[in-house]
């Protein structure tokens, strides 16, 4: 999915909702353990009743490689089930490595003939520098979306630390080196919505990148204060939310409190998207 | 594999090598693709030539996710042949994501239960700081190996910038802040081989931590190098070479080329290992 596919899904499902399916086996209603696979069974029960509300989907690896070759299988038959609908797909991987090394991550995650999935992005860790992100650009309509800020109480470790050459941010260096190795076409940036002051330094760097903003709902973000400062003429923001949607239920009508949680930040998120389209 | 059991075996084989199995069907001899699993025959047969001579091996992922539900067999048949040698395991991941993820992906790697991989140890990115690494070092027996200062070109983007608060580098400031989180009896660093010269300063930082170098080989760097500046009193090294081993044939004798590649290094380290042992 191109930036203005994306764009006009966003425009036509008057939301900017990443749903992300961190699904884990031992916190899925009960009774889907029955299911040959029930990872995939709770992802395609959660996909069908909010596709519609959601623009994009990101299964984090973690949660099916946790699992061996049967996670792998999962993950696979929801990459492929989510191909009928119009979403825009994400491998939360963060994977990064020397150059070589990348483009099997790259050919891991972009080319469905050898490992059987088919993602748009994967999202990439900048530490190791340009050699470990510029492979996964090489490939024609898919993404990168790097790690600049993150959610968590760790980011303050190393990613707010100033350079003294320059007298900006490590997260920031990350958006200044990199902006120039894609485009905003594909290329995005990761951004905790629990920093969300912080997007107005964001946009200053990457005016018109794509951001996905995790970190909203269980993580303590707010909405309000993530599209105050990285809103966009385009939207430029797909915000995530995984555990507040997924597990709003761990009963038999989970599925049904999912969409009604995804229709809550829909309708939130029209009320934003109104101001600008 | 605990410390002493490691310091051990280096004694005994009087051998500090780790064999990186970044297995490429598009690299590995021909005749090998008419098995079943290529990947783990020619993996199989490159451990049996040079497990006396090798302390440990180091399959990356990327090789084995690019292949998808297969990549995984081979690398579950890897990682459980490799159980009967006297041999320490590492997944070179390069993993890291928020606290309750990364716990998933340790035990993906830790946790055979679940995923069918035991591994020693895994390589950890530590962008996004404490929390993303802590839960890994939850496992008890088991070893993260923090990314310090990488090999590639790309390190110098962001690993080599001087915080201004401290006046010390961003791979220095790993060393420092995360040297606590553990100890040097569950850590390590990955320290690039082609920057021997800063491995002064990392000894400076962690003088009993083992480090895992690459770069000695295809990409350009000293065993001799490495040794001046890393070696300590416990040897304190493991010194990886992947694509100078594994793909020194692509005929039929490329267990046989590959053992007289790890013999040739691993007399080059015995000679090296004779000042401290």
């Amino acid at each position: 999915m191109d930036r203005t596919a994306l764009i006009n899904s966003i425009k036509t499902k008057r939301s900017f909702l990443c749903i992300g399916l961190d699904t884990d086996l031992s916190k899925i209603p009960q009774h889907l353990l029955k299911e040959e696979d029930p990872a995939f069974e709770f992802n395609r029960q959660i996909i069908d009743a909010t596709h519609d509300l959601a623009v994009a989907y990101k299964p984090n690896l973690a949660f099916y490689e946790c699992n061996g070759i049967k996670g792998w299988q999962s993950l696979t038959r929801t990459i492929q089930y989510l191909k009928q609908f119009d979403v825009f797909t994400i491998a939360d991987a963060k994977r990064g490595d020397i150059g070589n090394t990348s483009t099997q991550y790259a050919k891991t995650f972009f080319n469905p003939s050898d490992s059987g999935l088919d993602f748009d992005a994967v999202t990439v860790a900048p530490y190791m520098g340009e050699d470990s992100v510029k492979p996964f650009l090489e490939f024609p309509g898919k993404w990168v979306i790097l790690l600049a800020l993150t959610s968590n109480k760790g980011a303050n470790d190393f990613q707010l630390m100033v350079n003294k050459a320059s007298g900006i941010k490590v997260f920031e260096e990350v958006l200044l080196k990199s902006r120039g190795w894609g485009s905003p076409d594909n290329m995005m940036y990761v951004v905790g919505a629990t920093k969300a002051e912080m997007l107005t330094e964001v946009r200053r760097l990457v005016p018109d990148h794509f951001l996905l903003v995790p970190g909203v709902g269980a993580q303590g973000g707010s909405l309000q204060e993530v599209a105050k400062f990285g809103l966009t003429k385009d939207c430029g923001l797909l915000v995530n939310s995984s555990r507040n949607i997924i597990y709003a239920s761990k009963e038999i009508d989970f599925a049904e409190k999912a969409r009604e949680e995804a229709a809550r930040m829909q309708l939130e998120m029209e009320e934003i998207l109104i101001k600008i389209f």
